[in-house]
């Protein structure tokens, strides 16, 4: 029997580290034929080149496409997802996979959606059922409609999931795959390198043998004006509490231009002799980082999910993860420096949370390769 | 105050047909300004241009785009939804519209709420909640999901809205605007034109003062290689009747060139002389004549929808329509010659239906122009 | 050392017929790799699928792309070239030619000019230099602009290249490949089918061993509205000189749907009863029906190229081939039912002409095929 | 009789600041109507929003069009034209002008010339004819011959259009507008703005009063990866002259993120204390600083056109303005530190050169808008 063709379509950095441990189970199963599209984001030098790290993953790349307008505002979102959907079609066309999977809720992630069910291909949608804070929410739940299969991180997105009326056969929980790395690194937690030679970024070498601090802020979409003050508020607490301190930058969305802008105009303004700013970092080297920390700052879904895993206390500010499942790691905050500082300071009183599997066990990539290798692939719902 | 921009994209004609008298209250309310944009299907000469009968009804249109890829398959479906976007986002940043309205379920629909949606304008969705056969019901519920206000057809269709997890107070139930014409033609129900001077169309000109049937029967979208089967089927069976018949060609579609060669095959071997074929007529007179006819035959919403309010028996062919809330002057048929036939004999053994105020009252377009008047208006959910 | 790889982009049926025995001879070629794209209207059920036409002569496409927006008018020509730029710029990263070709000046064909260009690969033209009656002209020379190498069809062409400033060592004479068919055609001239059974087409079976036209007549980019006019004055002559007839439906243009429309009309209105209508024929069967024909008829540059060799006499209708280079056998008459029909008359009474070697001499392939594997490649004039 | 319609379409910062004079002579001329769109890197934050500099300046912009693809590289460069012409073309259906005018030679520029030209809307170039080192003149000259009224900079500019086939009824020397500018500056010569106050930028406050250097160095289009190489030749020189330096960021093509990072890495390693960075000033002062130099450094057309007028010295690096017709103020010298090192202590040997007409006398603005109103505008060449 002819091997089932999987075609994943990668558009940002964080879906790569995010699925990187399903796609290796797809390559290596039997009964499957991994094809890889990167996209947007995913091959932009602002974001690292993540192509080349996956093709330094040993992950063959089928199809390369720029279809990221400049701008990084809310027009070119709009815009960079039609160009997206109109190069995926030639791309499906060219590879014709039995299955497309796309990964999350981000703006381009519609792209492989649209594409994929109007060619009649069917969808397999990663992580959905989720609840965050902005239009991720609408994006989600759409391709949710437009799926035939799918694969998400818990109970309650399951249920989520069936809320809206798909099928409960079509819907399984296999955990998140990003926590499959975060179980590689809980076996293996110690960091070989120099972090400053080997991953370079910009300031200060911090004493990072100390208690730090890792912040990781997103801009939030639907408010791109306010991003630079919520920018501000973070540095100025992080500054404040002299904590050594990691910064990474932003990923791509409408405000993250304000967003970098902020950093860099506090940089030249304030000079933090705390803080040393990264772009990206090996996920694996990324984690054992978030591990070792006292904290993770800021709102990403790392606070929540590998968090959670890794029992690593999150200071989670805003919007952004509200109403997202979590464990008892997490501290939510407000966008205001008084309260992130009081969040910072009340973190050595805190026991260190124990491991929490609420998105994962570590076995999420097999669940998913296997359930791709069995389940019925149809694009009737 | 400043009166309230709604813009309304129209990307097909049956959108138009469907919409219209929604369009003129929305023209008419003193809070409100009506923009337009058509694109798609709605500027091209093959399906009568659709943009010159907007503008010969008294509308300005703003903004023509073509977006349209010619090939009529699968994959030139997904290109145009992302053409469509990337044309409607420039579009709604030169007319900054309050709110953009788009109807119902077809793949180009699609273009509208995703453009609006990442836009951060509200998106208001005409017809959600409704159930058919095919990719339809993905795209219908993907905008559901991405729309921030439902003006729905029915009950049913309510609860099927906010069972998908949509919130109450953004569902309302207003009835379909094409019932609104349909009433009208109820009021003033004589065709005043001789139909074959005005509206041309090919084939004999048949004496449809008789009992005569109409036939409107689009290609199914998943299945594009049956659809030339499928129209021979109903082809056979409307020349064996013998009834005088008006047939009208289908609208674009993944498979509506296969429909469309069918037609001209059989045309060509078998010369139907009880046949009339008809590109488009306008709305009131196409309603007459469907109002006066013995039956509707195929497998269009017409025959589900404004035929319930219009007491029209409607032979309702395949899968469609399946799931659609219908009233008693549906015979449901397979694409089977025999089946369809047989429907059309038990014909004169029925007596008529009574109108079925299933699918509205007549006052639909009113209640839409008061609601995007008086609605809060905002992109969050 | 590795083979060239050589990229030929067909956009439109009459360029694979006019480059066939140069991709053939590619392909042969020990020094050089074919690389094979179709997109725009070599892709389309309209045109007669001609990329499967070349899957047929056993040429593999590497990649298919639908880039032809529907709509037949100048803005839907320029959508469609933009379109072609973005997916060939895809396409060409996958494939990284070593070259590009592209072949005459049909607007698709500067999408392929501009993407390979811009992307620093070097640009073959095939048929630059030549001067014809519209927008063509415009296209043609910004290609020769644009492009590195330039392989020519006539020495006039040649003289008329250089003149615009190339480096006449980047110019050289192979003739037209076109002429490579003709030349197997003279030397097996015999049709071997039944015309009607095996090509179908509309209209009566004529008697085509009596002395019969061929007509061929592509709408003048320009002049849209005119197109109607001009397809009638000639079909009316057509119709009236009775003579066995043989019409091939147009290619694709702004106004080509106005050409179409009026060749409908026409034949429903009239039924010219010497008239039998043709999509497409495989380029060997319809060059033999051209060479046993009376005289062609219309605007084709047939016409012109292979009726030059073939010796058959061309009633070349109004401004489309003005100022190309012509033989003897060329009749030029405006669009006016009355000269074209007398130009008809007047051909009993002319000997045939000879053949005359003005574009080629039947080994234009084979001569560009080594020009491809030895020219110096670079992408700096 | 109705205004003519011309619509400007500006697709880079520095062809605004180029044409600008031009733009009021159209808005003030009787029988013209001014029609303006923005697009490409026109509209963007890295380039400081020249559309708002446009806007700012009292004119009012029609259609602003994201159509930059995000990625600095070949591949974005020909997919951003290709999205050009699509959206270029909706708007121009919207505008409906009499003539498009698109300005001189960057890649974007051709989106402008294909849609116009396929649309046979009469286009008029500005600046053709002239010579430069790289992809550009391919461009331009193709640009030539899509156009249909050439506004050429100088008389060998003319000469050189009439060679490549123009007629010469079609090619009027105007001079270029920019000159318009640096004629009044030259009646106001004066700075009347703390420039570190008004124009930011980066690095230190450095002592202007003294002899100093402008700097404006663009990566050259074709040679991506020596673009790093050539931006730390002149960093090195221009650092080891220790003369004050005025550093102007380069504009966006292929290569530019290259250069980008040369500069920000000397500036992190080196931290020169003679170097500041600006992003843009508006173009007054930006010649007015020019003017006041000692010389200008790089391979920006202001050192060849604007400098020429104003008589200030130009040391030219590279190849990128090979070929162009230039003054005595020019000193040409290779990428090479030594070299650059050398001609700028040659400057102080130097008399001051004289103001030369080469490029313009001041007064083109009102020209290009007289025969904008006076000429026969036809898209038939």
């Amino acid at each position: 029997m002819a091997k089932r063709k999987i075609c994943v379509v990668i558009t940002a950095r964080p879906s790569y580290a995010r699925f990187r441990s399903a796609m290796e189970a797809i390559a290596c199963h039997p009964d499957l034929e991994l094809q890889v599209i990167t996209a947007a984001s995913a091959i932009l030098e602002r974001f690292g080149f993540p192509d080349k790290v996956i093709e330094a993953d040993g992950i063959k790349i089928d199809v390369k496409l720029h279809t990221m307008l400049e701008g990084g505002n809310l027009i070119t979102a709009a815009k960079s997802t039609g160009l997206g959907i109109i190069e995926l079609a030639s791309a499906f066309q060219t590879l014709s996979p039995d299955a497309v999977v796309t990964i999350a809720d981000r703006f381009e992630t519609l792209s492989t959606a649209v594409a994929a069910a109007y060619m009649n291909i069917p969808l397999v949608h990663i992580q959905g059922g989720e609840i965050s804070g902005n239009i991720d929410n609408k994006v989600r739940h759409a391709i949710t409609k437009l799926a035939d299969l799918h694969l998400v991180a818990s109970e309650p997105a399951r249920q989520r999931v069936i809320a809206m009326g798909e099928h409960p056969d079509k819907v399984h929980v296999t955990g998140c795959p990003s926590i499959d790395i975060a179980a590689t690194v809980l076996k293996d937690p110690e960091i070989k390198v120099d972090l400053f030679k080997a991953y370079k970024g910009v300031g200060p070498r911090i004493e990072w043998h100390r208690p730090y601090l890792v912040v990781l802020q997103h801009p939030v979409t639907t408010e791109p004006e306010a991003a630079a003050r919520q920018a501000d508020e973070t540095l100025h607490a992080v500054h404040e509490s002299a904590l050594p301190t990691f910064w990474f930058w932003p990923n791509i969305d409408a405000g993250s231009d304000a967003t970098s802008h902020a950093i860099r105009a506090y940089r030249e303004r304030c000079q933090p002799e705390n803080i040393h700013f990264f772009k990206n970092l090996p996920p694996e080297d990324f984690l054992r980082l978030v591990y070792h920390s006292r904290a993770i700052v800021g709102n990403s879904s790392v606070g929540i999910r590998e968090c959670a895993f890794l029992g690593v206390p999150a200071i989670n500010i805003g919007d952004r993860q509200r109403n997202r499942d979590r464990g008892a790691n997490v501290i939510d905050v407000p966008h205001d420096r008084r309260h992130i500082l009081s969040a910072i300071h009340s973190l050595h009183k805190r026991p260190r949370p124990p491991s929490d599997p609420l998105y994962g066990d570590g076995r999420a990539g097999k669940r998913i390769a296997n359930l791709l290798a069995t389940e019925p692939l149809s694009h009737h719902k």
